[in-house]
């Protein structure tokens, strides 16, 4: 951490800060410039990332060197975190496509539905029971019922699941019926829910926040790694801008930048993002080219009587024809860098720069 | 609900739109444009909020005419809502004050900032217990017996209290200790915890999500009224936007414009908006001048030794100078406009500009 | 254009907006709903468009019907227009790779990077002479001199260039030099050398500007085309979010957005987004496999001796490998879809999803 | 400027690193951490900003500073600067009331607006000769001939003008006929017309630009200041978010940020931001009581036959209403802080907090 002080500040306050630096345990390294003095701080920032020192005299400005986050940091881990779950490989190389209907509506049309996207390639199937509406009035979901229809469909079909869980109550209930438990971008900060979706053992996908950046996701991340659970996967599924012509606007970027700091596999959303069908396509095949380790998109039998955001489903034909796309996008950067992480790698070397 | 078709659309689209309507029980109306067909929908249009018709061939969009919500508009009910707590007004033309310490540290140090705010003027006690951080590894803190400090220091200053709940189990918890609940930004979407508060016969203050609109404010009240708790109040902090140089931008433009779609008070949060000492109170003016019904602030009787967002957090001297401007300023336009309801009714008066 | 009238509204309003459309040479189609009586005005929505209907009393909000540009429009020019430049192709198609530096510093250094560029593939050399720099004190390009050496060196090379226009004393001097003349995206709403450029009949690149929607974009470049130049491309490159891990968040959405709405071709520029070298890749790789007709890329022999931006220059080397794959995965879009136009048409069919 | 390595950094790239900061004439000062080495670099940072250094191997991220601009400076100037123009004081205290329509229209049109923001209290009269429109087929102004009507009108009525200038060719012609230049948000990195304003001898209102940031637009004030004009004032209208319920979003916040930085006065302009006459009051309100040394409103006398932008202009008795508030909320400021300048110092003083 480095601390910079305002032009006039006197000798005092500059000693104050120092004093307060080294009683938390941390050495201080002093530098006069011509028109500030900057205070570098040596050790554990994180040990002083609490304590407000532009509440102090004559402090203007406090810049954080490392990242506050930890386990999802790809300095703790290195090589590329892959999860595994009922035989499919999520990241460190794989492409890993996941479909299904935004809310389990009924055994019938999920049933159309899977087997659809089965055929088309998909290896996981989505589904919601607990859906977030932003109108009281609208279609809340099976809840429990709807899982059980998800679960049964997805063994029939020899396809793991996954599912939204919306509050603390919901994490046992899919834990028991679901493989994959998603955290909704409306609940990235949900602190609480975190924890507990770090407490169980199942495989969990985090969505980023509308108004979150790359980095609060990391550390949104990490609440659930600290409790012990490492099988996190982030997803990439829009952020809130001034843009209207999309309900979201994918930050593909979000990827690469992701990616360099962490090890964490990244899946992209392009439904959401996009709101409406003829833009799906596109930003599923923008979001594998940027070195996504799959997507997840809703398809629905029949976009036009789904209860819940049809118009952003693709039938079952068009995510046929667009799984095939991504499959060659992604053996295009396979071949060049081996995987996504080697193509990190490879990106920013910093020695063939020299 | 008006639906408009796209340009080539043959008569069979059009049709397959219409009777879909009128399955629903709603009357359209045909517009044969030059280069658009329009189908108007007379009735609720609620029921047919949900149909995906954008998913449906030809239809080029879909335009809302009402507002989603119903119990928090201003058409459902025209007078401004007063919420009364412990003998304080919280709306109708009343003045609120909302202070203290980000987070309740311990007792003495509560019992400073309190008697601080109550002096310059406050009339309810803030303090959190459960805190929202955005790393794991920051002071969360102090949980119920936090709450216990919060009501002993409120009821020995006669000073009602508020705190927020960040989950559902806090919420009989704080129920039995604070006399206001406070959701906050990250979780004015997270539905399950509306519901709950909307259970419970405890004012509840909503804050506004970082990336969502003042519309998206009032469906998210909408899920609290709708479980029969109407004594609700809004809080506008901040809205997340390309400037740096503050935490959040406020957005003192939500305020007129939530009070003329909506008869519920609105409260200014400076602090989190600004997320530094030096600009509080100039935001804190600008929001009362804009027809804010109260103001809650940070206030610690040390900032610098804060546990949490000390850098915000105003001083009891600065408080007191800040109260005596904001009741100057509400002044002014409580003489002109009687209530900032009828400031609402004086600037908006369509009469007035024939 | 759709009127919607408050809950409220008297006859004698609703009669004084009637004859003021009816007045402009419009029909009006009134319909009473229950809450809300609506006119839709039938005609050239155009000819009303600077009447403030919303300016007049019990008018709750004006809707529009149609998009504001006519020329731009694909409904104008359904199939994709193709800008010819020196041989080169941009649009209906073909995938065309621009590159080159920031901006003209020496002849020696652009002919190292100019050649650096061709030999990995690129058909059209860019370079700055008129830099727009945040600050007054940083390097503002060579002026006529830099684009006298651009000129010679194109030809040298046979590659047509590209470069940016910055006020109206710029454009003829740009227009004896380059071949493509380039609006940046600080001028995007600078109407003025928009009409200038237009007037020309050397082909346009129009960059988007950092806060324009992608609609926005197509209104601005119907003032280049109502001037009479239609060789105008489009260029994404970026908008400004909250996101500080990138200078700015790449609208991967705006390509397939624009190219729905209008026949231009599409360019993307991931170096001015991205900011920054590693990320870059990524950036065009996306930018491609969601329909971009071409990339336009900064690449500089030794970017860390750039007068400009070398923090996101991609070196001759690097650019190379992306090259590779940009054509590759431009491949497989082709294959598929055979022009991006016809991609378009593919992915949006309404017919088949009947 | 500090200049942090990357972790693993070998001794041969710090090295490097420091070579060239030292050879542009700078001191460094090396801090090694226990992950990162950090360079401080001491001496004047805005020789070396231009320095790719985030361009050269190993180099984690460049930390400044300082602010890069410094006419605009208050550390440069630390009393408030004060506008004349013609008997009018805008800042140092002052209160500035500036209204009219937003384009001159006809002399008798003109004539009934200026005498009613007059009479209203307005010392400074408005109005557009050269109009940026997003449609090229909108109103676009009378151009010379409407400054020769406002410069009469003035002359008439005793109030200085305004009016905005779009390109070069603009300025000697408005330099003619009004009083002070005003640069439109559109414009606020056009910097050759910044340049060209800085080189008359009248007053610039530079605007800024919907998507910069506060500091940013002091950065562009420099460009006209480095040009020998210090009669710069400037202007907050608003910045592009996702919210649509305003046409832009009022930032107030930037009212205090900027004067913390800069001695230049600040005017608001309330009408743009709001984009709807019913908000322009709440909002004109909010930037007075937040430290604005005065504002801009549109003003117009029969706001629905305005040919531009009649939805957002207040009538002449709207506008006296909202002047007598504006007065006295001014006034509640001006007693407790003495000048707005003065409010600043007594903010933020450190001393008061120790």
């Amino acid at each position: 951490m480095i601390i910079v002080m305002e032009e006039n500040a006197p000798d005092s306050a500059i000693e104050r800060v120092i004093r307060r630096v080294e009683a938390a345990g941390l050495r201080t390294h002093l530098s006069k410039g011509i028109e500030r003095t900057i205070i570098g701080c040596i050790g554990d920032e994180r040990i002083i990332s609490q304590i407000p020192f532009a509440a102090m005299p004559f402090v203007e400005k406090v810049l954080p060197v490392l990242s506050p986050f930890k386990i999802a940091s790809r300095a703790f881990h290195p090589d590329d975190s892959v999860v595994e779950v009922g035989g499919v490989r999520i990241g460190g190389g794989a492409l890993t496509l996941m479909a299904g209907p935004c809310a389990v509506e009924d055994a019938e049309s999920l049933l159309a539905s899977a087997k659809g996207v089965r055929e088309a390639g998909a290896q996981i199937l989505r589904g919601g029971a607990f859906k977030p509406r932003t109108s009281p009035y609208d279609f809340q979901g099976l809840g429990e019922e709807g899982l059980k229809l998800l679960s049964e469909t997805g063994k029939a079909l020899g396809m793991p699941t996954i599912t939204e869980v919306r509050t603390l109550a919901h994490v046992p209930v899919a834990e028991k019926y679901a493989d994959i438990l998603q955290v909704g971008a409306r609940n990235m900060q949900n602190f609480d829910l975190l924890r507990e979706v770090g407490r169980t053992r199942k495989p969990v996908m985090l969505k980023r926040g509308m108004a979150n950046t790359a980095h609060e996701l990391l550390m949104a991340a990490e609440y659930i790694l600290a409790e012990g659970n490492s099988a996190v996967m982030l997803c990439e599924r829009g952020i809130r801008t001034f843009e209207t012509s999309t309900r979201f606007t994918l930050d593909v970027s979000a990827i690469p930048v992701v990616k360099q700091s962490s090890h964490l596999p990244v899946i992209v959303d392009p439904s959401h993002a996009a709101g409406k069908a003829s833009l799906v396509s596109a930003l599923a095949r923008a979001g594998v080219a940027a070195g996504a380790d799959g997507v997840i998109v809703e398809v629905h039998a029949s976009p036009e009587n789904a209860l819940c955001d049809g118009q952003q489903a693709l039938t079952p034909a068009e995510f046929a024809g667009l799984a095939a796309e991504l499959k060659a996008i992604h053996g295009i950067l396979r071949e060049k860098h081996g995987t996504p992480g080697g193509a990190r790698a490879a990106e920013r070397s910093a020695e063939a720069r020299w």
